[in-house]
């Protein structure tokens, strides 16, 4: 009954006997609790948020359903173990192309260890983290029928240069093949998935709203997930574009404080997107324009240093 | 004919026969260049700055005029050194109150050596840049004609707290005696110092916006000065009140990308402000509410683990 997920992009999947979230038919979705503070941490969240009154309900749709608790046999087989039941966000999706977006130029947190945080800040350094203020965790997107999903692994993903998360953020909405590199990405459903009164940005400026005003928690390590389905978009039907948070093993107390590190990486997406509905049909090598004013983005390791 | 500012609140002095900015009686400010290139980094931003076709004049506003460099004889009489001409924000003031606020939840930047950032996180450790996203680098508050300033030591500055940062905003703007901790800050000019369509928050959202939208430069370590004439708003009329931006030695290449570091600390600092318009009457003691939900903000050197 219970099954691995097909459209998990980032995280530990329970694929390889190895523990991992499991979904099942009814659109639920289990995720095994760490052994360290961060699987009690997440269910602490999860419960605070729940049944916190002040979370308007235009902000409680970007946070995925939360059902409790529930003992459940691990999918590395190592026996009964807690899992975190909360809805299976693609449970009713048809191939749906998925970014997993960390936001935030730091991912740790202040009350973090001293190893917890040179860890962290190092992994921000070598991914676009501190430079872009998000990472790009995972992603599938969709070809078509033939070729499937195009779904480069984790370490091809961590290495993205500023440059590659730009063309990425087009490929997930050009009609054309994500893997073809000698095609320009067309961006041609951009409108309708990016644009329009419901779709991915003003999906994005309603939480950054929120972001602006909320002391309440601060979301360290969390990350936005963008979907929709490519060949309802094709078909000129609704492309179900969706804007979700998920991962809050991380979160703490706001203690009266917005969570300005969060904000700001929001922020430099949102700007990432606008500037792909603003100039769809711009080339991504046009960003390295011999205008003094607008030098190339891209940096070759400039961030390891 | 040159001589010491009376109002400089934070940065390196030119008292004592030391190093430091010298003013002259036509509204210029001469700030001498580092030795190292933070100096000519400051000077390249504001010849790029002043130049460039892409600053609209509603953001102009908010930075200082430059005039050049100048060779000068150094405060210090190390004989002459080339030294920035600047515009003197505070010549045509009368007993200003100033807040110079360092914005950025993180001061170094990702191109710096290790032995800088470990330095600069050190500091937005133990101050409170990296749990609000801004800190106080220095103020000066005008009491009355008998009492003079309020203008805390360096030390006493750099080791306030969240609530201690909360209490210097509403003191700012309070008729009562910024040194009497008996008497609660009565806010009385919160409304034309902080609101209004001119006010210091009209100002900062104004810089806001530009901030989500430029890609040109990235103000690390950067300064909002904040500054009004609390007589000239005692007698009913306008308090003066501007926001200016100050201190670019570490200002670099936006490439294409916001500055979300900035952002963030700008917009934590603006829910300050904006809380202190909204709840005028509130004591500061009851951030500290029993309500589990809204928790004390006072943090006890939770910043130094």
């Amino acid at each position: 009954m219970l099954k691995i997920p097909d459209h998990q992009v980032a995280g530990h999947t329970a694929r390889h006997g190895k523990l991992g979230p499991l979904i099942d038919d009814s659109g639920r979705f289990y995720k095994p609790l760490q052994d360290d503070e961060r699987g009690s941490k997440e269910v602490a969240f999860y419960t605070s948020f729940s049944s916190n009154k002040r979370i308007p309900d235009h902000i409680r749709r970007f946070f995925p359903m939360f059902y409790g608790t529930q003992l459940l046999e691990a999918s590395d087989g190592s026996g009964l173990r807690p899992h975190l039941v909360l809805q299976d966000l693609v449970s009713d999706r048809h191939n749906p192309s998925i970014i997993d977006i960390k936001i935030g130029s730091r991912t740790w947190y202040p009350q973090a260890s001293e190893d917890y945080v040179e860890k962290c800040l190092q992994k921000d350094k070598i991914t676009t983290s501190l430079l872009l203020g998000f990472r790009i965790s995972g992603l599938q997107i969709y070809g078509n029928n033939e070729s499937g999903f195009w779904k480069p692994e984790k370490k091809l993903v961590l290495a993205f240069t500023p440059e590659d998360v730009r063309l990425v953020l087009r490929k997930f909405v050009s009609s054309n093949s994500p893997t073809d590199s000698n095609s320009v990405p067309d961006c041609s459903f951009a409108p309708s998935v990016y644009g329009g009164s419901a779709g991915i940005l003003a999906q994005l400026l309603d939480l950054k709203a929120w972001f602006e005003d909320q002391t309440i928690y601060q979301f360290n390590s969390c990350s936005v997930l963008m979907l929709y389905e490519k060949e309802s978009a094709m078909k000129g039907r609704s492309s179900g574009a969706e804007v979700k948070l998920i991962d809050f093993a991380h979160v703490v107390e706001g203690r009266g404080v917005i969570d300005h590190n969060f904000l700001g990486g929001l922020c430099s997406f949102i700007k990432f997107v606008s500037e792909i509905l603003t100039s769809p049909d711009e080339h991504s090598t046009e960003a390295c324009s011999p205008d003094p004013e607008k030098k190339c983005i891209a940096i070759e390791n400039g961030t390891t240093e």
